[in-house]
């Protein structure tokens, strides 16, 4: 059968899913061969009555009167603003956690004291406030400047963005703007669009993503690195298994800490079943391996969201937890054919078929990890001597990378990076900020194929979303995987003991990386535009990752980007995204779907970075 | 040539663009014909990498794994969430100004003083913090509900929608969950996705219409009836003519008191005009006729949004102002062609090729006003000899209905309309609230045979909208139109001196309704799905309407919508909202496009209201 994926163990599932008959993406992307050409250049609108219309010969305008171009940067626009109102929705659900946990009213703990003191004193406020102050940053009005740019984002940046009138307000006031203006006859102006798509950017960063990561390292600890176990080899079925899947640690976190009672243990085995587990799938399972050690109770992270039809088919998980994304909407089926439950802990997250939902809330989320837990058990008596067909492979991964981390490993100063790249011993660095697609070929094989590739030519790379998770399961993140890379960063990883790829952890922590390289241009003095960096997602998959690769071109980074986004049908936005932006903000986007001429783009312009710079 | 529009003026100004040879909506609309039947049916998603995906034999999924009904139901609440940020944005401007004139920081004035202290005692809170308590209902958590919901609902509504779950919070939470909702891999299922847009609605109409329009009363003053003019007539070339144009009264209030100085009035004629006039035009104008009186200064009111490239094309138009909605995109070469300047006055808008953007600001008004007022002035001196094309067509209408302004003529009391209606001399109460469109024949041919057929059996219509501007222009809201209605509505039209067709307002001015059809329920003890009423939207065309038609099935209110929105490719979804939802809130969607079929439909549900309500 056609390989599916880079990983063995979900072309393994691919084989039941088919053999079993049952809906899954495999079946349901090739049933959808014969796209659109309309929709895949962005040149479709559906917006109002007097269409649905199309740029095509003898029409260069929708019925409204837009071109190809407005009609392409506002369909892009629109996805933007999704990607920022789902990532926003979780920053709101942070702030509320932590408000919460500061006042005593949850089962959770402030783990991180130290940077809840910081980011107050930063703020200028008190240490019990925090929680409220990230609430105040979603909603500042856009009127306004958001406190969070000011605080933290690069001076030189500010002045970029504050000439392009691109410095933001709070990311729900932006929200609201961004999408009054796709409005049919509102702005037809794609260069006007676009500019609104980068300030949207720079909001959802700084008024989302950053404080978001922040609150939850103060929640669960600080990323430091430890190694874990991923790939979908970590379900086994003899055990009860409960998997918390989306974007949020919140109740995977007290499952976690519930799970490890002999109480609950003890009612797994008696149920039948070797114990409990707890598994991570997607970036819920990224949040929860990048803060939590793995055992025998929390046994890791199984992969990225097209992982999980595969990882339900192995009929060993009994209890599928849904908060906020990504859970495909086709599983319902699944319930019964591989015997588990879903449900949805979100109020956002509904799934046709699915058991029910039980919205987490802070301040109940101990009997709400008790009750879920309990469901599972149940699961696994029903389930208890039905056919399973649970895989081998496993794959250890370094996880926990953080900023912190970072300090730590090179004993406390950015110095001994900064010298290895000055030396050119290291090139430069490069995010590889993904989702996983199937578009541009198997799961996660081009993202694999392109960290290689970097690697291979002494770029460092640091890795966050589920682009993370290809190269966590594919093996990149572990010190081994030095060998894989050129002698001057094989040098650097034996020296530092590291992988060549690190772990920064879900998409969200694309504000993460941008503190990190905020860091690294103070550390020089100079603008992010200037550093030998650059950040390429390989496989972005939905609109979350469009509005990082936006702020990522606001930030003056050349950004790579593959599928081609739904742009083509539009010259001059395209020539705008890929040209005349340099000359705006000093970043780009390029594209491109072969690895070597992806890398040779990049490494391209680090040179070109490194030469004006004069390393 | 082909008729395209209901009225002379504008198919007699067609004629002037297509001779010119120049870009107009009704080239383009046929230049779009040959639509695609996937994006029509609503069964075509361009969400992710993965797609673009279509519903169609072999593919009952995208690749995702949502189906037809999932598919079609999100992108409907796509659409409806745009709407909501529109109207939201209009209400935090009505806010921010209405806070800064109570400040006495504008050159506004409360006008309505009795209904600032009204709602104020409301509210429980000072007069003058009904600025920031409209702000704080905008921002209000979703987890929470809004306080304008339980202050203004029925009673047996908000019953209705805890049951339902969907019991709204403020509007820029419950956009931000929807949009996240919309996500891919989020919220699959259609029921779900048809409860959160009526959620939406909900919140949409009490958190920001109905403190909109209620602010633009206190600022300038609640409707009453009074003469107005309308129609492409009143553009005179041989005035200077500011034409303020979208949705929000602000600039246009402002620049109509600064144009009755002879300050003013004396630089036109020292220019070589007759002196200078302000226009309204589509939304924008409907909220200032509702509110001021036409003289020679003010003059009118031109029509709805189809009319605007026809408005300009009559070469008579100095200064056409386009705040927040809507301004269709091709307009940028009219200013050449027909001595014209675009500016925009709103941060959402942008039209390629438009003069430059003066956004309003509401402690600056005056001068802004002055300013451009100078602009046009300056205008018409570089047009001044240049062919015009003026239409000679104007029409009276009887604008400026409210509540109160019911109240009024009806003697203080809704009595002796109720009356009317339990006798049946009034069949039933029918709002047309709707938009113009090409798309079910010429501009506004669909709303005024609906209307005309409404009032032939004797069922009185209010009116909103560009729904509201076409039957003004077409005449039928006069109290000569009453020779058009059945006799038991001609009575009450002679006896009240009413027309047949009531000018409610613009389309934000569904809020409004909603108060009315509440009043008239709460008189009868009764819930509004037990009322002899219904709404027709007979030629939707954008985003706000839709999530407007939303709320009223969620209001318990039947509610024809015609062109078909693009559901048809989803079978359940289509028997959910035309048959299914009348269980769950007494209100449902009807379509069609045929008047007679139309009026059918809706007489016959107010036949089964009255029976159940034994009158």
């Amino acid at each position: 059968m056609k390989k599916v994926s880079e990983h063995d163990s979900v072309n393994e599932m691919r084989e039941i899913l088919s053999a079993d008959g049952i809906t899954n993406l495999f079946d349901r992307f090739e049933n959808q061969n014969g796209r659109c050409p309309f929709c895949t250049g962005g040149i479709s609108c559906q917006l109002c009555s007097n269409g649905p219309c199309r740029i095509k010969k003898g029409a260069d305008r929708g019925a409204c009167g837009i071109d190809a171009d407005g009609m392409a940067m506002r369909n892009f626009l629109l996805k933007n603003i999704m990607g920022t109102a789902t990532y926003t929705y979780h920053a709101k659900e942070v702030a509320k956690t932590l408000k919460a946990t500061i006042a005593g009213k949850t089962a959770f703990k402030i783990t991180d004291e130290a940077k809840l003191k910081e980011l107050a004193s930063m703020f200028g406020i008190a240490d019990t406030d925090l929680g409220g102050a990230f609430l105040d940053l979603i909603k500042t009005d856009s009127d306004e400047v958001l406190k969070s740019v000011e605080l933290l984002a690069p001076a030189s940046r500010i002045k970029v963005w504050k000439e392009l009138g691109i410095l933001p307000g709070g990311p729900q006031e932006e929200m609201m703007d961004a999408l009054s203006s796709c409005l049919t006859n509102v702005d037809g102006d794609y260069v006007s669009l676009a500019k609104k798509a980068m300030r949207l950017g720079i909001s959802t960063i700084y008024g989302s993503q950053i404080p978001l990561e922040l609150g939850q390292d103060i929640l669960f600890g600080t990323p430091m690195p430890h190694e874990v176990n991923t790939d979908l080899g970590i379900i086994d079925p003899d055990y009860v298994n409960i998997v918390p899947n989306g974007h949020e640690p919140f109740i995977g976190a007290a499952i976690i800490e519930t799970a490890h009672t002999d109480l609950v243990q003890q009612k797994a085995r008696d149920a039948g079943a070797k114990g409990l587990r707890v598994i991570g799938s997607i970036e819920t399972g990224q949040e929860l391996i990048q803060r939590f050690e793995v055992d025998d109770v929390f046994v890791g992270f199984t992969g990225n969201w097209i992982s999980i039809e595969p990882a339900l088919a192995t009929g060993g998980i009994d209890l599928f937890l849904m908060d906020m994304n990504c859970s495909p909407p086709a599983m319902g089926e699944y319930q019964d054919k591989y015997n588990t439950t879903l449900l949805s802990v979100s109020k956002l997250v509904s799934v046709p078929g699915m058991k029910g939902q039980k919205v987490y809330m802070p301040e109940e989320v101990k009997a709400q990890a008790e009750e879920l837990i309990d469901m599972a058990i149940e699961n696994f008596k029903a389930r208890k001597g039905k056919p399973t067909h649970p895989v081998s492979k496993t794959q250890k991964a370094i996880a926990g990378i953080s900023i912190e981390a970072c300090l730590s490993v090179l004993g406390g100063s950015l110095d001994p990076l900064l010298d290895v790249i000055k030396n050119g011993t290291i090139k430069g660095v490069v995010a590889v900020v993904s989702c996983t697609s199937l578009k541009n070929g198997p799961q996660d094989s081009l993202t694999v194929a392109v960290a290689k590739e970097l690697i291979k030519r002494d770029i460092l790379v640091v890795a966050a979303g589920c682009g993370n998770a290809a190269l966590q399961v594919a093996g990149l993140e572990t010190p081994e995987a030095k060998e894989l890379a050129g002698d001057g960063l094989k040098a650097v990883c034996e020296k530092l003991g590291i992988p060549p790829v690190l772990s920064f952890g879900t998409c969200t922590d694309t504000g993460r990386i941008a503190m990190l390289v905020t860091a690294v241009a103070d550390a020089l003095g100079v603008d992010p535009s200037d550093l030998p960096v650059a950040v390429t997602a390989p496989e972005y998959m939905e609109q979350k990752a469009t509005i990082d690769a936006v702020f990522a071109v606001a930030f003056g980074l050349y950004t790579h980007v593959s599928p081609i986004p739904p742009v083509t049908g539009a010259d001059r936005l395209v020539n705008l995204l890929t040209e005349d932006v340099e000359g705006l903000t000093g970043g780009k986007i390029a594209v491109g779907d072969d690895p070597v001429e992806i890398v040779d783009g990049i490494e391209a312009h680090i040179n070109k970075k490194r030469a004006k710079l004069g390393i």
